[in-house]
């Protein structure tokens, strides 16, 4: 327990937070995900975990500490619904609304198909699993910079 | 994910539920515990987590699975409030539920004094930290058997 | 163990039942398989066992708790015969009836030739070794998904 | 698999068997002793496991390549049922018969105290788990000598 | 880097002061100290280090997140100069006005002979070296804990 | 020391013996083989000996408890001399002879050049050295199959 | 600490510097750099730090000690701003004095576009995270050799 | 395979040989020796072996690079018979043969207790297991002392 | 190689005493001393070496850059000659002069009996092997501090 | 120390030495070579050192045990001054001598072009740093075999 920190982003999880930079990515899925075989390849090595909480339970919490990239296009990215690639489900509508209210402005979340997913989750920095038990309850955040202080 | 088993029980944990035997401890306890450094001299060496879960959504979790020892008399403790030996606070009475609501019975909970706790947790198979923000969240059950079926 | 659980389920297989997540694959196999070579290329890098279960009593007790992908057109595949591809052994029906009971409908067993087996097991999460002694007792199972509670 | 040798005794319990010598205590015990916590603290470190074979099964495979001490009174012991030392269980009257069998003659196997039994164990070499559902299914063999062939 | 955290609290360091419990020891040294004798045998096993900050900036930094334990007398130790116990050098003078600072409140620092001090360093959690180059820049800060929200 | 086990295999040679499946390979060389940069690259990883054996004994030793593949047309090999690729050397002559024995048949030996045997022992499960001091006492042999007991 | 030696230069990083050799490069970075991520990719494999100094200062500490290598055209390079690759920022003008200090000698520094940057601070020896705060503060350095003193 | 060594000295033998210094005693011993769970107590922490010698011829490979303990009554110790302190076994004599024309002059070997040779065994530098199949072939050797040259 | 530093002190070695702190100890040895099984009871836990240097010479390097402690009557200490407490020999005086040297004024070393010797170099935080074959090149010194440069 | 073997090779460099088979390349470099980044990248993975002899005294050193390999036109080779490919320096005519004397014939040196060099160093068995301080003091050792003894 720190003071000011949401006690749900527990000691390891913010060791890589804060070891990621520029450029890195973390996954943060649901229960179906295969974490552990996905998180094997990434460069942490094991999944992380944070099971008592949504997806956008989860992102909220990293975001309160974690930059978006702001030089790439779309800093989010959601699993496809597989066949319908259109389909924007529940637990994909509150991860939006949690990424939008953490930026302050409106930062639409790209999509990509399930298995060119599992191939980018595998390049990642680190896989963190939730407590989500809906499907595709999956994404990706691009770590950002934080500026020096003005001087 | 697993047919039947609450997902708050990840696989690390299922694993040191199901390597545990008769006698051997399981310590629960809330955020303020000194967790890491209590669960590096116990058996499993290292903390499991489950972080989304207050202490006596966890008991019943580990519960469902868990078999109590029947051998003592108390196979439940919790930490004594400093100076108060008696009270018994909002979180113990919750976990003393979880408890009689798994046994079928009342299971009453024994106490033991603060550094005293700390030694005995020592001792334990493991130790599995849960969410509670609450103070004084913090118990040790002791693994019971299981019989074999009638022939 | 642990209430309801099958005690021929290990702590480490529940383990790694548990980690698999939607489309990884077990293989489980019988004595004669080169089970250590072939789980070193695996993501959990050594065998599992289960010494004194023939290869459909194993693959019934992970169907207890490993829920078969649906996704794909044959969850379930076996190794076939050399130069015999349409055989079907013993051990192979005892399966297949396994799995029918699991799942609770025909659920047919796809086949795959010695030498692509291996390439194929190679790529799984985990090795399974039964005590099975008979030949050509080696299958490979895709996990699937369990949905969320209905709301 | 191997010409001759019961597959029940996988690898890593033939290298055991094969690396214990004159002296070396093997503990063979059933699935509520608790057999991790114990086993870190043998020789050998972690338990080993032979899942589908039930305490006397364990023991016959066991002694098939293992000597017993003919240096010691009693060269197998078994933990005693809590308060009543003198009852000898089944499991108990099956292994007493496997052991007679495989020295060919009688060969009394000792009895040890519940939490002595315990104490005995840590000292070890290693601890075998069989699948024996039956309680105190527990033992300890003694490893002996093979003389030189005879001139 | 993270929103709202120091960069001088690395991601080892954030990691060790979460994982820290209610109870547990922090040493912040100066560069002469022998901080990789003594942080062997703490509980994390190897020195942090803050190589660039003198020891108020360090103990500064690290009072950001971390609570100061109300359960004992004095939450904070100095190391004694060798035969002069009450003098109290420039540098802790500073540390003592961080303290404060951060406490809100005059929060007296106690103080420990040098060998008992290394007594003590060896059974804390964790020690972090500092770029102090002043002799007797070497502190104990014990961890508190964080209050539940107000329901 | 194991009853009716030659005593020149050791616990680890008799690990890897029957970790050993259908198809894997052994390597059982001289002494001026490049048995560690070899080994190294196994699925064992780092060699075995047997120092006090010539090649002849460590084979038929080996084989006293390995059964030879019965799906190809030669289970074991032999490195040829360099730029003779017809000459068969005297230790080559009593493997020959240990192999017919232990097979109880004729069992032609096959060969392969030097390079060509680097590259193919590379790729086997282990490497076994022996004490032997002779050239061109290189050997692969190829694992087969134990039949299940005739019902 | 050492005598004569800069006090940033911490143990680890003393050990890297002296198991440099010629040709070998170092990477020097901002706080913002996926340092954690590309340092696991080199020689070394994790990042060092030197938390609390900015690019110029821990550029002129690695220089007091390393010698830059005269095989090569430019022996420093720096990361180019995106999209303005003749844009020196202020922090490169500071380590191009830094870098002209130490040599004695203008010595121009190279530039390298961002990812470019990425995949040659991969190859490097190992990968040193200053406490700079502003963008672009990522050098690597090239080892050079020190002559035999003449006779 | 080196110029002048005896072949039977294997590469990590050679190492313990000469790691070993003035004092450290190496236990050489036959092959129903506990030898396993000896040596994990000794500074090398697992046995060697040279599996295919007696004791004697062990003893002699040893001696011929491995200087004896001048400062010491008996540098060389065997194991008592149990209850027969005086007798001297074959394997025995065979050995101070050995160790006689090593040193060039009559040495006697010392006796100890069986137990209390077990105690001494766990406190040497190493274990070497030879192929000595006759009881009672378990010796210590004092490592001694190579004189400068003469000047 | 690095500007300035003695290329006897290879990069282990600076990272070593670097590490080192105020009191820790350096054994600094001959050829002849049980540095192997004496260094891995020590802090860092294996031998350094510094093969081709005569003891005088390895201290002579070692004290270019490691400050001695002023908090003691004598920070290097030397075996004593086996019943010969006053003896000083040859490599001892010359180790006298080069601390002499070092510091710029006499420093008398003391001396320590061969098994007291023993005892406090298990305590140090490293050994250091030298080339030195003369009996009784074996050293110790205790590290001291390097004061804050004047304001 | 051993009977009658140059105390300049350390324990690590005799296990290494005994440990490389026919064919096998001993990389032997000056202290400027990158020796580290290329020895992480051979079989055995990290650097020995002989710390305190010139290129051409380690090698005569190792030269003492380690036969060259006759199968091949040159057993060594150089690094070639860069840009000067048939300058033979100082270094490798000592270098030359020593291999000469070794082996008792001439037996010239071959040369290979410097990033060359580095790519077949990568490809060894081991690299031995010594102390040689003079450019181009790095060659390539092949080892040979060692034939049975005379019958």
């Amino acid at each position: 327990m720190l003071k000011g920190i949401d006690p749900r982003l527990n000691p390891e999880l913010l060791h890589v937070l804060a070891a990621m930079g520029h450029g890195d990515d973390l996954v943060i899925c649901d229960t179906n995900f295969p974490a552990d075989s996905v998180a094997r390849q990434t460069v942490w090595g094991r999944p992380l975990r944070i099971d008592g909480a949504d997806s956008a339970t989860a992102v909220a919490a990293v975001l309160s500490l974690f930059p978006l990239d702001s030089f790439v296009d779309s800093p989010v990215s959601r699993m496809e619904v597989v066949g319908e690639p259109d389909t924007v489900t529940e637990v994909q509508r509150e991860v939006q609304q949690a990424v939008d209210a953490a930026e302050g402005a409106p930062t639409p979340i790209a999509s990509i198909e399930r298995f060119a997913f599992y191939e980018a989750a595998k390049k990642a920095y680190a896989v963190l699993v939730t407590g989500e038990l809906r499907f595709y309850g999956c994404f990706i955040l691009k770590k950002g910079v934080i500026p020096p202080p003005a001087s």
